[in-house]
């Protein structure tokens, strides 16, 4: 009896956690779907006519998935065969926030409070990062933002001592009467100008204030080629690596194809390549 | 007799479809410049002052141009040795579709309809992208193109994330009030800002806002380092293989090393690197 | 005396022409300052404040450098060994060209005709392009881009054809109505969409065009990815090239650092490096 | 006596001046926080209904400030080894250019003056500046730039020559009618566009001038690729001399290949990689 409660718990533990079966990955493309659909409810309940007319429709499918969600976040911690590891997991941890936040609006069901819990019922979404965990592909690119993590850093540090510099030029060159008020609204325009959005929305008026405006434009024209330059390098070397790590098993060379069946340097049928 | 027919659709076949001897080369250059021409003609007469003055000729221009194609279409299936492979081809598909228009228009001549017809007219431009046949630089690029496409992928599905996440938060922040007036519009909004378009039809006007929108424009600043990185890799490494131009004599495959003495698809001796 | 003359002229050819000596250098940097001096000087007297009140200065300083480049003009024809090869150079032309305007101002005088004058007049800007000549540096760039001329050529075509696509769509989508009077400013509009510069005095108002816009946008952000990843690829083989032209005479090895002394391999003492 | 102030003396210099003991960086996040603090004084100060509300007590925040980094000016100056080399190197200006501002508020305490103390207090903000040398990463970068300082030059050159071409032509184009007021001001639009920062505040309407205007995008949009290219190749190169790590035992220069047996710059044997 126990015996078979056990193997139900490790066929659900397959199924919910396990991409590499048939049933876990049929599993995960139900499940994104269903967060997809979620979301899609939530995005179009929050436009008025929408909302007018199928709102009853939309909050009732947000709840079939409220329940769903909570079935399986129920299921997770049963399965799981270290519970608690999974709900202080990053992945439990959102998936205990993505269902709260409809269960929070049936207790307090004021009117004025249904706005706060829609700013937490957003974080929903973040469930849909559980994806990448299905995507391979996705390793090399974080690992060479891993690489390049301290370079973007001061990169980084640069853009934004930066941006405060010319901030304050232009806080003090146009000023208020031309829609620079403050320091922190300077800034805005600064980074609104330097990352080549433009808005338009604040403009510089004076001979002055157009000019060093166009010194910041080319510099963040300019600066976009340092972090792309970083990158490139980094995810170059991480191709490198991938590609060099199929050694011939006969004269030891290695940086074969991935696609290469023989050693080029030896002529001998290389191992199958693990990637 | 029945031997000379044959070899007029020969003929034909090689001035339609090859792109390799002089006939066939002088074809396609005319047929580009027909097809631009006509696109031209179609684009001037949405001109409401052109219209007005010379819509009667940009008209027959239009029927001339729609008589030749259509000629055009029916020789290629004439003389093309397999008819049926061709019309469900790409390009034959394209060929048909972009003749269409101006025949539906002859029979449903209700203005109304007109309007509905351009539409599809419109896709006669697709027949511009032939022209992709004859430029053997662009293998190059579409090899690279699609050698990164899953990490283009997973960066696409990054963005999109990225760009729901940050629409939820400003629909939450600004409201309808400052012109987010649905999740759907902020989200639109956030990609205007983080492809550093930056209309200005719809800004931040409150403080946290603005700080929101900063973050999204920074992320849009450099998150545009991956794409570039990906694809640069990708192109480094593709023109890599080509430049050692050497082709294996037993399988023909190609881009071998410059070191490379067996081809690493069919493990066969490689000729000596010339250079 | 025909000796004398021979080598006043030889002189005149060496300071005029020559870079390599420090007359001839000295020669250039004053040239240049005066032609930066000169645009300037057209510049400033496109401001009206600044035209009505030094707008004589400026016509006589406008004068005063004619006469210098008409000097000069006739001394390079005077002091060139050829000539007629020489007056039909490019930089014969442009330096023709650049002193021109004044001159017509002076034969029809009438107020109407200047502004014509002016436009020949913004051309004597592109005498500065002869900057280049002194400016090794820009080799490498010339050649990268020379390089990979056709595929950026592959690549606008690409481009082009799909701002025409989605000009169409949205000149149907949105319509006369929303600005999108007709297929050409619909481009137009395309254009500014996909190269991120995104004026905002055309806008998509429906929710159709916003979608569709949205597309064009995420298009331009990555597509971007390929010139980037074209040219850099171009100027890594370049670069790679420049450091590889410097071989040790004793071993043979290749692909020393410009500024190394000693071969990497052997130790012994490397030439000069030519750059 | 003297003894005991001379090992003060030095545990200051130690303290002050060096970033390897724990006591040093302990200082130097200290100072840095503080550098931070005070311009997020200066910053807030400038927000109107912050100054209205707390301006008293960030008038008070900036004293207290500015008489701890007076402190730590005398301190620097009394502990260095060579005073006047201190006070006259870089560093050694911007910190007492940091502190000037807010005595010479005291000796001339008129309110018109304020506003022109305040231009030069905003410089207290390259201080921060002095954070980089904390940051080893930043070598790599700065190298980099270094390394391809020529042919960005080339490069700005181009991106102004080109930019003053546009300026002119839309000037005469679309004229002071349509706000391209003068040259200067047509340049400005230039560069708003070929950076890609587009406001929208002033824009082409004829339709000449969105065709040049259009050509300038296009240009801008792929002219990018070239800063790119070069930095890219500059950090990748960069990166292998990093990755080699091997350093010459006689003369000390770094950035050896990997198969390399003889040190590039003195010619003596190098150690045996360890890679």
């Amino acid at each position: 009896m126990l015996d078979s409660i056990s193997i139900i718990r490790q066929k659900i533990y397959k199924v919910i956690f396990e991409t590499d079966t048939p049933a876990g990955q049929r599993f995960d493309i139900i499940l994104i779907s269903a967060i997809l659909l979620s979301v899609l409810a939530v995005m179009l309940d929050s436009v008025e006519q929408i909302h007018a007319h199928v709102g009853l429709w939309l909050f009732r499918i947000e709840w079939m998935f409220t329940i769903l969600f909570s079935v399986e976040y129920l299921l997770r911690i049963y399965s799981s065969p270290r519970p608690l590891q999974y709900i202080f997991s990053f992945y439990g941890i959102v998936d205990l926030v993505s269902i709260i936040p409809s269960y929070m609006a049936l207790i307090f069901p004021e009117a004025s409070y249904w706005l706060v819990v829609r700013l937490l019922r957003v974080l929903r979404i973040f469930r849909v990062f559980k994806m990448f965990r299905y995507l391979t592909e996705a390793n090399i690119l974080l690992r060479s933002i891993y690489q390049s993590r301290r370079k973007v850093l001061v990169f980084f540090i640069a853009i934004l001592v930066m941006c405060v510099i010319f901030g304050c030029l232009m806080f003090l060159v146009e000023g208020p009467a031309h829609g620079f008020t403050s320091i922190p609204k300077s800034i805005y325009w600064t980074i609104v100008t330097i990352t080549t959005v433009g808005y338009g929305d604040i403009t510089p008026q004076t001979v002055a204030g157009q000019f060093i405006s166009t010194l910041a434009m080319l510099a963040g024209y300019s600066i976009i080629a340092i972090p792309t330059g970083i990158f490139t390098a980094e995810i170059v070397s991480e191709m490198k690596r991938e590609s060099g790590n199929r050694n011939c098993g006969n004269c030891g060379h290695r940086g074969h194809y991935k696609d290469a069946s023989y050693c080029y340097h030896c002529g001998v049928k290389l191992p199958d390549s693990e990637v």
